[in-house]
């Protein structure tokens, strides 16, 4: 595999993001120099093979700034001025106030675009970096109006040799976007979260799959998480005031379910839910593709698993997606395939007269 | 197989649950009856393989009512009328109301045990039923003082029968922990997914999966929903004023984030939120285990994946998940497989010297 991003990349945090972006770089042959505020952590990111040590010789052609939000115009102005000839992106989760100040201290902005990319994870930090965090995933770009066409396209080419899928917009559109589809959801999923601390542990024990997949991201980080709310405060306050009013309304049906009114409000808003989840694209960009799903009850042993799928081989049929759910009782698991509905049939039938128990 | 549940079992209600109730029941070979108040529905049922059409001289052991919850209490009623040798259970998501109803109309309780199958999925109606959607799940059992052992054995017995776990509460304890871990998910799944409604189509176009797993359920049947907050209305109540005070503090310090204890009032919620999502028990009642993750990069084509995990059963590893990701651009998919920290590095370098490539 070869890169489409040219010359020495420099990598200045190694965190998550930036020991992603290195181990993902490295892996193309690109020459990656990853440096960190903390030595320990430097080391620890070079070990993973993220990187290498900075050396008095590095000539990058682009930087990426992969450092906390309340810092990242710091150190990119810095980056900017210590390498005069060098491209320089950032990956901070909000952008205007960055822009703001970059603008405010004339750094020179022809050689900055800013962008972010729409990946994470829960756990932070250097060892939980994964060569494919950004795969599949959107990374947005908000060059400015003095960013560079070459500035621009050489940060498109690191999305897309990290298998990302880049989008342009303006630092202000970024912004407005991620207080809906991230900051916004972030506070509510805390916010619900928290609610279950005071719950008893036999209360919590009855929890579902919906629980479970409303709370994920609350496990998430609070220290950079004030940083990007506080940093994005007026965007995040704009769509939580929508938020609350609804809430204020929702709760005061509940206080009299049987007033006149009071279901009319509770169905408007699940109506409305209904329609703004079905807003949401699929996992890839693009409206979320249905497949058909076929469920096989197999014996939970290795080898098993091989069998079905290398027969599933046989039969021709391409798999889009595959899960595995074993019983907590039985020594019996149940695979979850997913394919094309044009392909379902012709699964269904070759893999009963093979034998497989199908469910469902 | 052979069933726990033994002679005749009646199915009221032919939607989601009552159709997986059946297709599960009858693959274990027992004598389903299955109806519903639309004979459409019932017929579309029956074709499934959910049941068989009532008859006259039908005398079932069991009877499970799974109609929507406002008409639950009277359906219950009716069954324990009509069928005086039967134990009779519900499936409905509030149960205190419904044990009220009957003892204030002086219902056999003695036969009648109020259950709650933690299951479900977005989409209703029979056509969405599968015999194992009750695999793995909690089933809740809320017998009353007055429900007969043998009862209470019946429906533990029907919970098993579909490889859900039981568990024994009080109604009221039950209505109280599902306004934690399930109205209260649900209604604030729902407002966030309103506030999408009025995002531009290009602001939800950066939506990644934290957005998608927190509003996932928002695409619930209102009707439904609307009868089971109304339901619960003092039990979500309760959750929701806690949630709306901390919204409301939230909300003061993005209004300056700048003073003086917003950062802290921001940063205790999230750390709140970080404890209440620790106390969810992982899928199977269990605390979620950790498994190590490694991820390959196959081709994208039939047979790849079954060659993979064929060589897996070779090595002896037991896959514990699977998941498969594809690339939106390129013609490979990604391959996640968690395993038992212990087999981790046994895998790794087995598939490494086989010639498989590792990311992440």
């Amino acid at each position: 595999m070869t890169s489409r991003t040219q010359g020495q990349v420099r990598i200045v945090g190694a965190g998550l993001i930036g020991t992603s972006v290195g181990l993902a770089l490295s892996k193309l042959g690109v020459d990656v120099i990853i440096e960190d505020i903390s030595p320990a952590v430097q080391s620890l990111a070079i070990d993973y093979g993220a990187g290498r040590q900075p050396a008095s010789s590095d000539a990058p052609n682009l930087i990426v700034v992969c450092v906390p939000p309340d810092v990242t115009a710091v150190v990119v102005e810095q980056e900017l001025l210590k390498f005069p000839a060098a491209i320089v992106t950032d990956v901070a989760s909000v952008k205007s106030a960055i822009l703001e100040k970059l603008r405010a201290n004339s750094a020179d902005l022809e050689r900055y675009v800013g962008s972010h990319p729409m990946a994470g994870r829960e756990r932070g930090g250097a060892a939980s970096g994964r060569a494919d965090l950004f795969f599949g995933r959107v990374w947005v770009l908000t060059p400015s109006d003095q960013s560079s066409s070459s500035a621009v396209q050489a940060i498109e080419n690191l999305a897309l040799d990290l298998s990302a899928s880049p989008i342009r917009v303006s630092a202000a559109e970024h912004d407005r976007a991620v207080a809906y589809v991230s900051h916004l959801p972030q506070l509510v999923a805390s916010l619900t979260a928290a609610t279950l601390v005071d719950a008893f542990d036999e209360d919590v024990a009855l929890a579902g799959q919906g629980v479970r997949d409303t709370t994920r991201i609350a496990a998430s980080d609070p220290k950079l998480w004030i940083q990007i709310l506080a940093a994005n405060a007026p965007e995040v306050r704009s769509v939580l005031r929508k938020l609350q009013a609804d809430l204020d309304s929702v709760a005061k049906a509940l206080d009299d379910p049987q007033a006149t009114g009071a279901l009319a409000t509770l169905n408007s808003l699940l109506e409305r839910g209904n329609l703004g989840v079905a807003k949401l694209p699929g996992k890839h960009g693009t409206k979320a593709t249905r497949y058909s799903i076929t469920t096989v009850m197999i014996d939970d042993k290795p080898g098993e698993l091989a069998r079905l799928l290398s027969e599933i081989g046989e039969i021709g049929v391409n798999l889009e997606e595959i899960k595995l759910e074993h019983s907590p009782s039985s020594p019996v698991g149940l695979v979850e395939l997913s394919v094309l509905p044009d392909a379902e049939s012709n699964l269904v039938s070759a893999l009963t007269q093979r034998g497989w128990k199908l469910v469902g």
